[in-house]
C-alpha cells in the first residue's frame, strides 16, 4: 500500500504487562491543491486518490460541475528532505473558460465553504449554489438495503483493518452494490474523494444512489452530498442540527445511527420502505 | 442547555418496527470570529464556550501566547431571520501592541495553519513557532491513571448522553483530576475549548498535564498541544502518521487506543510508569 500506511515503533501496554513492536499507522500527509498555478487549499489527508480528491473538492466547492471543465492534474516537483519528490503538491488546470475559485473559496476552505453567519444564510447559499435536485429524485430504499451497508462499508476499508484509524465513504445504488469506496484519515476528504471517482466516472448527478460514511453527518458532509446531486446520506452516527436542516431543505433523505437494522430516519421519509410499514 | 441541543422529529426503525418521536440532536451553527473587526475565521461549532473557543483557536494559532493579549471578546449584532441576535460573530479586541494575524493564518484555517507542503516543513514551522518545551517536562504517568481517563472524560461528558453526537476534550493531571472537560460537533472544536478555558485561567503552559480526546489524534490535535506547551496526549483511537511524528519531535508523549487497561504508547514511552515495569 506504500504511503498509505508507515510502521513505528509503538509500546503496547495491557493488563498482562507491556512490550514494543512495529505498528502500522494511517499515513497522514498535507496535500497543496493548486488551480492554474495558484494555491487554493493545503489539507492533510491519507496519500493515495489525490487526483479524485482533487476533482471531489471542486466539484462540492462549486468550482466544476463535469470532468471536462477540468484539463489537466498533475503533481509539481516538491522535493522532500531527502531530495525525491514528496507529490504532495497537486496542479489543476482548469479548461478555458472555467472560473478560477475566488479567494471566498480559500479563506472559508474546510469550514463550510458557501455558509454564512446564520444558519439560515447557510442554508440559503446552498440551496443557490447546487445545479442539482436531489428532492426530485425518485430513489427508495427498503431498510434490508440499508442494514447492510454498514458492513460493506467496512468490507471495503483494506487500510482500517491494519490501523483502525481512518474514515470511509461509500457510494452504493438503491440495491446496496458498491460504486466506490474511499478511506482518508479526514472524514471530508474520504468524501471528495468518493464524490471525484463520480466526477471522473461521469455519474454526477449521483441520482439514484445514497453516499454512507463511516462517522458522523455534518451540516459539510450534507452540503457536499448536495452539491453531488446525491439523494440519500446515511451515517453510521449522529447527524448535527443543521446537518438535518439542510437535508430537510434541500429534500435529500438523511438517515443516522445505521446500525444493524436499528437507524434514524431524519428527513425523507418518503423514501424508506419499511416491511411493516409497506 | 439551550441552544447546545435542539429537538427534531425523527422515524426510528428497529427491528420491531418504526415510530416517529422527537429527537435530540448536538446543535452545530457557525461561528465567525473576528479580530479587531476583521474576519479571521468561520467554523461550524456548538453554540457554547465560545469565548474559550477564541482564545484557544487564537492560541494554537500562535496569534496570542497569554490572556494578557486579549483585551475583549463580545459578540457582534448578526441578527437572525427572526430580526433576533444570533451570538455567532466574536469580535476579538487585541491588546496595544500585539500583532494581528496575517493572511496566512486566515488562509490555512482548520487545515494546519502553518504546515508546509512536506511533512518535514511541516514539523519545522511548529518547533520554530512553539514558546513551550514539552521535552522538559517532569511528567510521569501510571498506567492506572491513564486506565482511567477515558470513562473520567466519557462521564463528563452532558451533550454527548442525549445526543451520542459528540467530540470531547479534557485537561487532567498526573493524578487524573479533571481541569475542564468541553464538548462540541468538531473535533479541533472541543480542543480549543479546553485550551482557551486554560488561557483564560493563567494555565498555560500546561506542565504537567494530559490532554485526553474521544477520537483519533491527528498532526492537528498534537500541534495544538504543543502550542499549548502540553507534554502528553491521550486518545481514544488511534493515531495518525505525522501526528506520531510530530510528537517524537516535540518531546511529548503520545498515547492511543486507550481503551480501559490497554493502549498504545508511541512515543515519550518515559514518562509511563507501569507496575511491571517499576
Amino acid at each position: 500500500m506504500g504511503r498509505v500506511t508507515v510502521r513505528r515503533p509503538v509500546l503496547k501496554i495491557a493488563a498482562d504487562g507491556s512490550r514494543s513492536r512495529p505498528d502500522t499507522l494511517a499515513a497522514e500527509e498535507p496535500l497543496e491543491i493548486r488551480v492554474n498555478g495558484a494555491p487554493l487549499s493545503v489539507t492533510m489527508r491519507t496519500p493515495g486518490h489525490d487526483v479524485e480528491l482533487a476533482h471531489g473538492f471542486l466539484l462540492t466547492e462549486g468550482v466544476i460541475h463535469d470532468k471536462a471543465q477540468l484539463s489537466t492534474a498533475r503533481y509539481c516537483d516538491s522535493p522532500g528532505p531527502d531530495g525525491r519528490n514528496t507529490y504532495n503538491v497537486l496542479d489543476i488546470l482548469l479548461a478555458p473558460g472555467v472560473q478560477p475559485p475566488d479567494a471566498s473559496v480559500t479563506r472559508n476552505f474546510y469550514t463550510t465553504s458557501s455558509c454564512g453567519v446564520c444558519g439560515k444564510a447557510a442554508l440559503d447559499s446552498v440551496r443557490l449554489s447546487t445545479r442539482h435536485s436531489p428532492a426530485d429524485d425518485p430513489l427508495t430504499l427498503d431498510t434490508d438495503t440499508l442494514a447492510g451497508l454498514p458492513d460493506r462499508l467496512r468490507a471495503a476499508q483494506r487500510v482500517f483493518d491494519t490501523t483502525g484509524g481512518l474514515h470511509a465513504a461509500g457510494l452504493f445504488d438503491a440495491d446496496g452494490e458498491q460504486l466506490v469506496v474511499r478511506e482518508d484519515v479526514g472524514r471530508h476528504n474520504a468524501v471528495d474523494k468518493a464524490l471525484g471517482w463520480a466526477v471522473l466516472a461521469d455519474r454526477v448527478p449521483l441520482t439514484g444512489c445514497v453516499l454512507m460514511v463511516s462517522g458522523r453527518a455534518s451540516f459539510e458532509l450534507v452540503q457536499k452530498a448536495a452539491m453531488a446531486g446525491v439523494p440519500a446520506l446515511a451515517a453510521v452516527s449522529a447527524p448535527s442540527s443543521l446537518a438535518v436542516d439542510l437535508a430537510a431543505e434541500q429534500g435529500m433523505t438523511l438517515i443516522g445511527f445505521l446500525r444493524g437494522r436499528t437507524m434514524n430516519v431524519y428527513t425523507g421519509t418518503e423514501r424508506i420502505v419499511t416491511k411493516d410499514i409497506a
